[in-house]
């Protein structure tokens, strides 16, 4: 059996990442792939228990990027390789890069640990295609708090979210051939046409 | 202000550790010493959040590891790293070497991330004493359920914990300048007074 492709979604707090990855699981569904969506930190009951024990403590961060490792070592070896060997296709709202930013280059935990991490529970499962939506701090802000869900991420000073921006736009230059930085100041319908055209070109071309 | 000493206790199920480091603790205290008894996983609020999700699930070893990771950085940034700097003496139930032999030799992650997460979330904090308490496995199970307290690690094989005995022996061969390995098939005074003289010749003389 063919196996699925593994596609991420990226990005700082009301880029619109659930939103893009829902539309994108109904086009491959359309398109007669059969697609998960999932979350990180969540997608297991594990991972629902480590997002609670996140946002209700204020953990150091290297115990918050341990945290969430072991939420994603489980999502990946319960989820998302299971599901990719059966030749399911799986769409993920924030991954590694998630934590390569607000752990490693905002919090300041040290690469070679997040690099072990990687190594030791993530690969060789890494995302076929990795879409960054790329959002003005204030734009994304404003969303999140229209919609009355601020976390206590987003609490934090403009000068952070700032600096998570460029932590995420580094991160998608980094890897120009798994990411795509896309421009996310706009309206979902034209969002999720850029990200399927990128699917269609980096994916499915191959894939058929 | 002289910085406290850090001492672990570590071996298999029933080997007596809690109730050697707290007759470890008084002693010191007799002494004159201040000290804290604390353990893992736990220690901390998060701890034992930590404690508790792994004990009622049964998570991959790997993602075991980097939850008792987390625990044990918050552990050390929370309670052990701060007590020693005031001059306070930590014993600890259960450390690294936990980690080590049970997610290590047993569960096969590699060694690579364990040394990792040590480098970058318990370094520079490494126990200057650890006692390793040796048992044969039929004796600590027996009196494990004795006490009506069998985990779902007591629930293993005989096999799982011969190795278990022989993965903290290798452990404490490895590290001679750090590590002791007691004979613990004996009554806790007896025990207790093997640890307090390690104590006295490693730590107390150079502490004077």
């Amino acid at each position: 059996m063919k196996r699925g492709k593994f596609i991420t979604f990226e990005g700082g707090e009301g880029a619109g990442k659930s939103t893009q990855a829902g539309l994108l699981a109904e086009r491959l569904r359309v398109a007669g792939l059969g697609t998960v969506v999932t979350r990180e930190p969540g997608g297991t009951p594990l991972g629902e228990a480590v997002r609670s024990l996140v946002l209700d403590t204020r953990p150091v961060p290297v115990t918050e990027l341990l945290l969430f490792a072991a939420a994603r070592a489980e999502h990946v070896a319960e989820v998302i390789r299971p599901a990719l060997a059966h030749g399911t296709w799986v769409v993920c709202d924030r991954f590694i890069d998630s934590s390569r930013v607000y752990q490693g280059a905002l919090g300041g935990v040290p690469r070679d640990l997040i690099d072990a991490i990687e190594a030791g529970s993530v690969a060789p499962t890494f995302p076929d295609l990795t879409i960054v939506l790329d959002l003005p701090p204030e734009t994304g802000l404003q969303r999140t708090a229209s919609r009355g869900a601020l976390s206590r991420f987003d609490a934090e000073s403009a000068s952070y979210h700032r600096q998570l921006q460029e932590g995420f736009r580094t991160v998608a230059r980094a890897e120009p051939e798994r990411c795509l930085l896309i421009d996310a100041d706009r309206a979902p319908g034209e969002i999720a046409d850029d990200v399927w055209r990128a699917v269609e070109t980096r994916l499915l071309a191959e894939a058929r």
